[in-house]
C-alpha cells in the first residue's frame, strides 16, 4: 500500500470537552476571544494535551520549476525561481525574516528546479529537471510524482524529529499560480475561469490569456483527470506535489499544519481530496489577494485567520499568522478562571 | 488654551516615499505583501526613520464604573469591574497574558471606579466614584471630564519617559458599550439602534431595552450635545475619557497608537471629531464581534488588521495584532532588495 494512503488519526475529544469547558471558565465573556479560542480547542484537541503550544515552528519551503512557464504565463522570468533560491539560502527573502521573526527552524529544498542549486543550506531532493509543460503532455510522470511526494513526506519526519509543533509548507517557483489554478479548477470541476488569478503581477489582459491557457489544458487532459493523483501528475508542479505529500503526512504523524496561500490551499485540497481526515490537522493562515484563493477556503469550508491582500507565497503569509496561534495558546493556558480571580458571574 | 487643542504633528513625507521606494525594491512581486506594506510605509513617516520598529509597546489599561450599569445594561454585575481590576493587577487577565507575550509596558488606572481598588500595581487617577447614570443627568462634570481626559495624557507621559514606540489603550467598565454606542450615535448622528449591541452577552430582547435606554437618554440630552467635548460629558465615562485624552497626547508626542475594539474605536472618534488631525497616528487593530463596531470603522474609513470575532477589550484586540505591525517592520528593514539578491526584475 502507498503510504499516502495510511491511516491518520482523529483530534482527541476528551481532550476539546476539556479544553471547551476551561475556556468557558477564564475570565471574559463566553466567547469573547471569539476565532482564537476555536484556535485553542482545536489544538488541544490535536495535540492531547491540556495546554497546547505551537511555539516550536517548522518551516519547509519547497522549489520547483514549471514547463508551463514557457507559455508566459507570468510576469517573471523562470530563472528568478532558482535566483529566489539563493535568496532563501542567504536569509534575504521574506519568509526568512519571517522566521528569524519566531525563532522556527527553516529549510529550503530544490524539488525540481531546471538547473540543480548547489548552495549552503539547499536541500537537493530532486524530482526532475523542472515540469513538462502541462499545455503539451502530463506535467510528470508517475514515478516523478512518488518522488515529490515523497521529498514532503522526508521534510515533515525532519520536523518531527526536530521536535516541531507546528508545520509549515512554503513555495517557490515561477508559474506556479497558474499550476494550482489548473488543479484546483479539476479538482472542483470549475472553468479555469473562475480560478485564475494575476499571479505575481499579470495585467487584466495577461490574465485572459493565462486563463485560456489553463483551460485548454484542462480540456486536452480531461479524460485523464480521473482521480486527485492523475490531477497531481497531469497538472502539479514538484513544489505542490511536496506540499500535499508533507500535509498528508504530518496529519499521519499527528503535526498540526498552517497552510499559506493560494498555492499551498491548492495542495491542502489535493491533500483532503486523497483523504478528508487530513483536514482536522489543518489551520489556514490567511486569505490571499490572488483571485481564485477565496473560492478555494469557501470550497474548502474553512475560515482563514488573516485577510491583508498578501501574495507572496514562500509561506509568509502562514508565518505571519503564527502569533495569533501562540496568542490563543498563551490565553488558554495562562488565564485566570473566574473562581481563580473570585469573581462574580452572575 | 486647552491643552487638546494644541498642535498635532503630520506624518513625515520624505521618510514615507523613501519607505515606499524600498517597498518597491524589495525581493517580492510588488504590492505582495499587502496591507503589511502600508503599515511599514506609514509607521516611517511617522517615526521619520527608515527603520520603523514598535518593538516597545505600552500597554495602559483604564477601568471606571458606569451610572448607566443600575438600567440593567450589561449581563454582568457593576461589581466585576473591581474584581476584574484585582485580576489584572495579578496577572490573571487576557491582556496581562498578552502583555508578557508581548515583553510590553503594562498598567492598570483606575479613573474612578464605584470604590478605589487599592492594590499592587494599580494606579489612583480618579475622576469620581463612577458616572451618573447618563439617563438621568449628565454623565460627569466639567471638572471631572477634563480630570479623566488628563488621567490618559499622563499614561501618555509615563509611555514616552519609558521609550514606548507604540500605545496601546485598554478598557474596563461594566455597561462600558452602552457609553460608547450613544457617544458614537451622537457624534455620527445615528439612531442608538444602529450602535447598540449585546455587549458581554445580552440576549436579543436584552438588546432591545438597552438599544431604548441608550435613545431616550439621546432624546433627553438632545440639545446640549453640541461638540464632541459635550457629548462626551454627558454620555462618556471616565475610561473612555481618558482614552480619548490618550489618543490625542499620543498624537502630540508623536507616539503612533493601536486602537482596540468597540470602546476604544468610539474614544478615538471623540479624538479624531476634536482634531482630525489624530487620526493619522491611529492604526486600527481589528473588528470586534461587537454590532456598532464595523459601522465605527467604515465612518473612520480605516481597515483593521485583524477580524476574529473578538470582543473583550481590556486592549486585547490590539495586543493580538501588535505582531502584524512588527513583522511588517521586520520585513521593511530586513528583506533583501533586488540587486542585493542579484535577481532579474524583467
Amino acid at each position: 500500500m502507498d503510504w499516502f494512503l495510511a491511516e491518520i488519526p482523529e483530534p482527541d475529544q476528551q481532550f476539546y470537552q476539556k479544553a471547551k469547558n476551561r475556556q468557558s471558565q477564564l475570565t471574559k465573556p463566553p466567547g469573547s476571544m471569539g476565532e482564537l479560542e476555536r484556535i485553542a480547542e482545536r489544538l488541544a484537541a490535536l495535540q492531547c494535551s491540556e495546554t497546547p503550544s505551537v511555539d516550536r515552528v517548522w518551516v519547509s519551503v519547497f522549489a520547483a520549476d514549471h514547463g508551463v512557464a514557457e507559455e508566459s504565463v507570468s510576469a517573471f522570468p523562470q530563472a528568478v525561481s532558482v535566483e529566489m533560491v539563493k535568496n532563501f539560502s542567504v536569509g534575504g527573502a521574506a519568509i526568512n525574516v519571517l522566521s528569524r521573526y519566531l525563532q522556527a527552524d527553516f529549510e529550503v529544498i530544490d524539488v525540481g528546479l531546471i538547473k540543480p542549486v548547489v548552495c549552503r543550506g539547499v536541500i537537493s531532493d530532486r524530482a526532475g529537471e523542472g515540469t513538462a509543460n502541462f499545455c503539451k503532455q502530463a506535467a510528470m510522470t508517475e514515478l516523478q510524482l512518488g518522488k515529490a511526494m515523497l521529498a514532503g513526506k522526508s521534510a515533515v519526519i525532519r520536523a518531527v524529529q526536530s521536535g516541531a509543533e507546528l508545520f509549515i509548507g512554503g513555495d517557490m517557483g515561477i508559474a506556479n499560480t497558474a499550476s494550482a489554478a489548473a488543479l484546483a479548477s479539476a479538482l472542483l470541476n470549475k472553468k479555469a475561469a473562475e480560478l485564475t488569478g494575476a499571479g505575481t503581477g499579470l495585467s487584466a489582459q495577461q490574465v485572459e490569456y493565462k486563463t485560456r491557457v489553463i483551460q485548454s489544458a484542462l480540456d486536452k487532459h480531461h479524460s485523464a483527470l480521473e482521480s486527485p493523483l492523475k490531477i497531481l501528475q497531469y497538472l502539479g508542479g514538484f513544489e505542490i506535489v511536496a506540499l500535499t505529500g508533507a500535509f498528508i503526512h504530518a496529519a499521519q504523524r499527528r503535526l498540526p499544519v498552517l497552510v499559506d496561500g493560494f498555492i499551498a490551499t491548492a495542495a491542502a485540497l489535493c491533500a483532503v481530496k486523497m483523504n478528508i481526515a487530513v483536514k482536522e490537522w489543518l489551520f489556514f493562515a490567511h486569505c490571499s489577494h490572488e483571485k481564485g484563493h477565496r473560492l478555494l477556503l469557501r470550497e474548502l469550508a474553512v475560515r482563514p485567520i488573516l485577510d491583508l491582500d498578501m501574495r507572496l507565497g514562500e509561506g509568509s503569509g502562514a508565518a505571519a499568522a503564527v502569533p495569533l496561534m501562540q496568542i490563543a495558546c498563551r490565553l488558554h493556558n495562562e488565564m485566570a478562571t473566574f473562581e481563580q480571580a473570585h469573581i462574580t458571574t452572575e
